[in-house]
């Protein structure tokens, strides 16, 4: 049976990613592929428990380096116990976030050293790595813009401006590393248009497999 | 202010670290030295809930890459919270296992490759380590048959006997290899000798600090 592919949307908050998971899935599924929705982290039981553990508040700091090691963790459980299995069966799997989300929110975000990273990455999936990846890139005004329609910020947006600068700068730079798996979208356009891209490219992706 | 000591105790279940821990930190209290216990896995409340997803019962398996990622993040919690201020305020920090264990139950027990095992620990932990390790070594049949006074053995122990002995064996190995810090106390005699001989030692740490 011939193998799945391995899809990833990665980007900051208010870009877009869950209604364009949703119609990227859809896409597929249209082509006669069978496919799973799913996100990190998370993802399996025990990824959920261990997100739960990074939500959660306590009376402790989590060090940059022990998030690193439960992100893994709960990564690995995902793509041994769900991705992989699934790939196998010759299902696709789009993945809300993966491991770029790391080297953007804990590396360029949490400036914990990319090589700290990239070690810890290497020694818990080796070279696994999705077959294509969407970068939905936008300004992070816009992005907060799209927030506050929904929903106040919270004091951490409010006060990370910065952060999320080092978010969408580290992911534009992985993007324009590995342009072979990388497609970089414009979601500062109006969603129609956002998603007239998608397809375009999907068609691509998925026609011609 | 001088530093305190880091004393680790080692060993399978039923070799008597629960009434030695408690004995080595009376002798250290008695030589007017300020002392804490503590335990692995565990030891602070980020610690303490990831031990509490390792007992837990999953519908999904835990990986032992995975188990060992959570070991290390707890670890790291534990360390840098728990273990290093202390010795920096001058206490002697007295632990129930460390990472040789990780060494002897995930490395030999779980069979999960020893140079990975190394690769995390450095990686999560640099060169910080013990100044001293008791190994408390008893025959696996000795051991069990202590238990057996307690409770009885559940299924995982009593299907397991090849486990223990690797488990020993492997922490026989690790303590050969380091004399300058590890002392292996026979923990098969009656536990008066037992105690004799770990305060024998501890004279010697103790006091010559």
């Amino acid at each position: 049976m011939k193998q799945g592919k391995f899809i990833v949307v990665e980007g900051i908050e208010g870009v877009g990613k869950t209604s364009n998971l949703n119609l990227i899935a859809k896409f597929i599924q249209e082509a006669d592929q069978q496919v799973i929705v799913t996100r990190e982290p998370g993802g399996t039981p025990i990824a959920e428990a261990l997100r739960g553990i990074l939500l959660s508040e306590f009376d402790e700091e989590t060090l940059g380096e022990t998030e690193l090691l439960l992100l893994f963790a709960g990564r690995l459980q995902h793509v041994e116990h769900v991705i992989k299995p699934a790939l196998k069966l010759g299902k696709w799997v789009v993945c809300d976030r993966f491991c770029d989300a790391t080297y953007a929110y804990q590396g360029a975000g949490r400036r914990i050293d990319i090589q700290r990273i990239a070690a810890l990455h290497r020694w818990a999936l080796g070279d696994f790595a999705p077959d294509y990846t969407i970068l939905l890139d936008a300004p992070v005004e816009t992005a907060f813009e799209r927030i506050l329609k929904l929903r106040d910020l919270d004091r951490i947006e409010k006060e990370k401006h910065s952060f999320f600068e080092r978010v969408r700068a580290q992911y534009l730079e992985i993007a324009n590393s590995h342009p072979e798996r990388y497609s970089i979208i414009d979601a500062a356009k109006p969603l129609e248009e956002v998603e007239l891209c998608i397809k375009a490219l999907l068609k691509d992706i998925v026609l011609t497999n």
